[in-house]
């Protein structure tokens, strides 16, 4: 009998026919099933080269299952090479007892309200990073991106199945995805050492504990393949998701800048919905923009994904669509001459800390130049800023707390403005400020109705955390409730310090700050 | 025979007459002639208290002047409390020959094209900072703000006629600019010390070279200066006009967030009306909003006020209004609990760069705590921050070149976006990129059609600069003009240190940076 582990992919693999150019047309079909936890999925396979078969499948829940593979190669499967007739079906059955997950494996991390949660409960906050052409870098080079992974403070990485073509990215990698028929990409043809390269990568980021959020279309190509048709980039993602999904640690990113390739929406969301209907095991699912932000009102999309430096209202993208927030693009550390790739490590850090005290959450990038031009947030290699030390710093320290972060750092919305405004605005005796807000129109008004926002979240009333930006303030201000005991520390997000200054206070608390930039105070509750 | 000193204040003064209760309603007219440089100017006198009588001038040419001064007091004069009758008129004729200026002494500043100069033809490069109660301190205070400034980069002050009531400010004067009537504040009584002092702190900052931002009206009043009639007003900037316009160093600005007070923009229109009117000498006038701002192509202001965080686009208000630009407030360096107080003096220093790469000129301002509560920026005092040094830096790199800066840094308007877009928009085969950006709204692309939008100048073809800001590139570029040889430096603004890094180079350049945020790059014409 067959070992499954809980939260671990399990794959049946076999032997048949060698299947060259129908590949992708063979029909297999799995259902696993657990009577005991009232699981009954149903699960598609793939052809893997070779004359081999592979069904694969992540289950959830520990007990015995059992299952049954069918393969159906009913009439002739044909292309415009090849015409094989295989008459009959396949059927394969067999069992295994799934163990209760290994400590560390949490499971697939899925949406829960405005936060992400792991399938066994633990809260999962994402602290990413990129490494777009990652799995198109020769061995060593991976090899040594994942010794730095292991050292930093990463949980997720978003890497392309694409190899990509663009500033200091001119090398062809070993394999693509797709053989060529008569010099063209054939979706039809898997390459497969490509898929069982990248899936090793895919499965060894798992095994560190590291989501992987695989970009499945991006423009920065020189290939073809971003001009793949619709019908083409289905088959595509048919393959993908029998070949990936049942990994725990996949998140489907659409694109990178989809905006920017020649798709139209409507591709856009066949390809989403694809995904939707195809991936039983609603793995994350989101898409990334240059300028028009992606609908996150998607029902596929399981949640916000930005490119942006505006940074300042991001809340009222959580409050909007009810979904967990990333700004997976934020610029990135480095020192190219490129403003994508110029900010500091403490402006990164900076900008980390603003979406996470709103609730959200942030990836990381570098880009360094160096003697081989193997920047980080393309290939790889090491990494040579100061920001993932004090990322590590912040991701300590929201892993500390009881939960996730709410923000309560307040501020007004337009439609906040226009009702009170439609009240307020023909009272008499109105003077000064009062007069002068009042008769503005939100364009005007929108900055100084929000002058008094702050970067502030709590922890239910377990912890609440305000942190101060760029504001070298040396008086900082907490409204704690007047119940319960609270220590209050002050953090340096650079230094990495945490000084406790006051010790079982409530209600509204002072305490001096050192005047510098990138200081957040924070009041945990004690007992 | 008297002497008058080309732009330095001359005065008539003589005895009469005590006035009391009439004190505004006198009618002194003065004609200044000098024939030999068609001068033939009319300004008005005023009473000074305790039976003087002065009249003003400010002689902007040297040579033979004669001068006559009518005192017209026909009739009865009256008010409230008291009638004079006083019949006659009194003539005085005197002459005097104005010596040409001291060295050092540039002449009144105005307005030349998009930058200020000064009446000798020196150019003037507003330094400007923030001392809004100066005047309103005590005698000790006063003196230490003066030795201060003596060691301080500033050439420029804005001070408040009225006193203060805000924010650290709880000190009561010992002189207001009225006497009471009927325990209201009486614009027909000045209060002479008040002028008096006023008029000597102005006089000695003539001296050091810095010129007095002079803000008439503000809304920080708990004694009743900002809820004075338009008639009251009018009469307030009467007096004023007539003991200050004559004052080389004065600008006039009209207000300091001019938008939180109760007048209309008709006050604040005939408020700019009567000095374009009766200030003979045409100083400087502008004034500062709190939101909305003034409305710069109103004929009677010179250029152009901001207080604002929002830089990046400075270069088109001055290309939209023809006029020089101060961002007059930037926000503070400090560290009071006060968004608009607390910005680091890097911040700061880097703001400066930003408005003076775009042909704009700023105003400094801090905001310390101390035990006694005296912040710069209201009171004066000692400067505590870091900032001075390094606008004093910037200072000294502009005013080497042989004139201002002209902005060539790039971006797209608006309507240049528009244009280009109906032209394109239609094209076939346009793809990525140019597909996504000629399909956008205004509002969509505005960021991203300006990314390459750099903060570069040049002086003619003199000298070029480029500052990056918080852009942290080891790359720098500089296109310079094919003929010609130019010495390259690179510069830390925050460091203060220049280092030539190409000497005799010219075309296109690049260069390599440290890698930080804070670096110019600057390239000078040799021979």
């Amino acid at each position: 009998m067959s070992t499954m582990r809980q939260y671990e992919l399990f794959e049946l693999r076999w032997n048949g026919l060698d299947l060259e150019g129908l590949e992708t047309s063979v029909k297999i079909h799995a259902v696993f099933s657990c009577p005991e936890q009232q699981v009954h999925k149903e699960v598609k396979g793939f052809y893997a080269g070779n004359g081999e078969y592979v069904v694969r499948f992540l289950p959830e829940k520990p007990g015995r299952y059992t299952w049954k593979v069918t393969e159906e190669v009913a009439g002739c499967a044909a292309n415009e090479r090849n015409t094989a007739c295989l008459d009959g079906a396949v059927e394969m059955v067999g069992e295994a007892v799934c163990e209760a997950a290994d400590s560390g494996r949490h499971g697939l991390v899925r949406a829960e309200g405005t936060h992400f949660r792991c399938a066994d409960g633990t809260w999962f906050y994402p602290f990413g990073t990129t490494v777009y052409a990652f799995s198109h870098q020769e061995d060593a080079l991976v090899e040594q991106t994942f010794e730095t992974l292991a050292a930093a403070p990463f949980n997720k990485i978003r890497i392309c199945v694409f190899p990509k073509h663009y500033d200091y990215n001119h090398n062809d990698p070993e394999y693509f995805a797709f053989e060529k028929t008569d010099g063209k990409w054939d979706v039809c043809r898997p390459c497969y050492p490509f898929w069982d390269r990248l899936e090793s990568h895919i499965a060894r980021l798992d095994e560190m504990g590291i989501q992987c959020d695989l970009i499945l279309f991006h423009p920065y190509d020189c290939w073809g393949f971003s001009k793949l048709t619709r019908k083409e980039a289905l088959t595509y993602l048919d393959y993908v998701v029998r070949r990936l999904s049942a990994y725990p640690n996949i998140w489907w990113s659409l694109a990178n800048e989809y905006d920017l390739m020649d798709y139209q929406m409507e591709d856009w969301y066949a390809f989403s919905r694809f995904l939707h209907e195809n991936d039983i095991y609603g793995h994350l699912l989101s898409n990334h923009q240059m300028v028009i932000p992606w609908d996150f009102s998607d029902e596929a999309t399981t949640h916000i994904c930005h490119q942006t430096s505006e940074l300042d209202y991001l809340s009222r993208d959580i409050d909007r669509f009810q979904k967990p927030l990333m700004v997976d693009e934020c610029r990135y550390e480095g020192n190219i001459p490129r403003r994508w790739g110029n900010i500091s490590g403490f402006e990164l850090v900076n900008r980390f800390w603003i979406v996470c005290m709103q609730g959200g959450y942030c990836t990381h990038g570098e880009t360094f130049l160096n003697e081989t031009e193997t920047l980080w947030w393309s290939k790889g290699g090491t990494l040579a800023g100061e920001s993932p030390a004090r990322i590590g710093f912040l991701r300590s320290i929201l892993e500390e707390l009881p939960g996730p972060l709410t923000f309560i750092g307040g501020g007004m919305t337009r439609e906040e403005f226009e009702r009170v405004k439609a009240i307020r605005s023909g009272e008499e005796g109105l003077e000064g400020f009062e007069r002068l807000m009042w008769s503005l129109s939100w364009e005007q008004a929108k900055d100084f109705v929000n002058s008094r926002r702050e970067m502030a979240a709590c922890c239910g009333t377990d912890a609440y955390l305000k942190y101060y930006c760029r504001n070298c303030t040396s008086i900082g201000k907490l409204e704690l409730p007047e119940e319960g005991s609270y220590d209050v520390e002050v953090i340096d997000v650079w230094e990495m310090t945490r000084t406790k200054v006051l010790s079982g206070v409530n209600g509204t608390v002072e305490l001096r700050l050192p005047g510098k930039e990138g200081i957040a105070i924070m009041a945990v509750k004690k007992g």
